[in-house]
């Protein structure tokens, strides 16, 4: 991560309260909480700025505290996709410290963000001495595998507007602060990464979304996305009609 | 799983062989590798047997010894997905005992395999009591989410070309046996399998794999698969020309 661009800190009683709300440390005595979060190095970073690089070793683990991180992997043919978002309270850089080492994808802040990390040393030694811990590994990295997978399935079967709906529905399961029946989507979107979540044509994504703002399933809010009836999504999503 | 179809047997010195080089006892001490054998259970079955059921309670977690599994998915729209293919030394159906507790997917022997299991609370106390099986674990899911993660990419990005020539050199890598340079596939596929696998159509397999036969690249052995020129293959899938 370059110094320059970020400004380190100890963490703070805000902080620390957030490392210990992570679902790392979920059913964790308080005192092995405290220490996962005195390991930890918090970075506050702009937005646009780059947390580590497909290909490089994989030197710590990291989790949003606040904001928003764009995970982008880059394929041996050159084309690029966006393959998840991370919101607060997600982790990210995490499997590669136990497979072959590098990064798989490149990690960039959305946002202005909070950025927790911890070194491969710390963390592999709180894997080996809490077996909570590395359970919530298991039960966080098969999570993304079930959701990764439903996606690829997706893909095989399903039109782009229901991909889309999926994505929005998967955004508000991630970041979604309900206000009013209305879910807002606290990450900002570009309209390429509806498409790229999708895996389908900024054309299409577009077309689709601007659609869904006539008919006021959808707004937007500042730069963030709202969508006014997550149910009516969800019936879009399993294919049924607007 | 129906008894009434499998035969049930105490480990062989075989299958405790077999139990001992799987990744999830890598690097545990030999004592706790042949604890692990000796909690499993071995389950004899023909080939197109249900091991598990899309939906249903996790209660067991499983490795392939000897044969093949199918891992299909059918979705809330009713469509369904071949996700992966499991070839002797891998596990499925682990995820779901750290998850939400329900098998993702249904599993079905693709020939006459060996399978064993264990149940939901040994397995538990496996992880809970040794942290390298438990890292073990971490990294085969991990693993596993990176595999799924680059055919997501790949779906948005390649031809179903390059696609079906990822999913054939996918199946080479985990169960193929060189003889003479060509890579024999020891898994049974139907068309339809490589088809779903690559997320194309029925009809677009079908007609890409004749046509690699016609030109010598692909030949059938029994009923399996052989790839003759696994290089020429990996500069398809990279969107080289044969």
């Amino acid at each position: 991560m370059g110094h320059g661009m970020s400004e380190q800190k100890a963490p703070s009683q805000n902080t620390v309260r957030a490392i210990c709300a992570l679902g790392l440390v979920k059913g964790v005595p308080p005192e092995v909480a405290a220490h996962v979060a005195s390991l930890a190095r918090v970075d506050v970073l702009p937005g646009g700025a780059g947390v580590f690089t497909q290909g490089a070793v994989a030197q710590r683990a990291y989790a949003v505290l606040v904001g928003a991180v764009r995970i982008r992997q880059i394929g041996s043919d050159g084309a690029q996709a966006l393959m998840r978002m991370i919101a607060p309270g997600e982790m990210f850089g995490t499997v590669a410290l136990f497979t072959e080492g590098y990064y798989p994808a490149d990690a960039e802040t959305a946002m202005p963000s909070h950025i927790a990390s911890w070194s491969k040393a710390d963390f592999m030694a709180l894997t080996m001495h809490s077996p909570q811990i590395a359970i919530n590994i298991i039960g966080m990295v098969g999570q993304r595998l079930a959701n990764v997978q439903n996606r690829l399935r997706e893909m095989a079967t399903q039109s782009a507007e229901q991909r889309i709906a999926h994505a929005l529905l998967m955004l508000v399961e991630q970041s979604g602060a309900v206000q009013a029946g209305a879910c807002e989507i606290c990450i900002p979107l570009r309209r390429r990464d509806v498409a790229e979540l999708a895996g389908t044509t900024l054309y299409t994504a577009s077309r689709q979304l601007a659609a869904w703002e006539k008919v006021g399933l959808l707004a937007r809010s500042r730069q963030m996305l709202v969508v006014r009836d997550a149910n009516k999504l969800r019936r879009i999503a399993q294919g049924g009609l607007l």
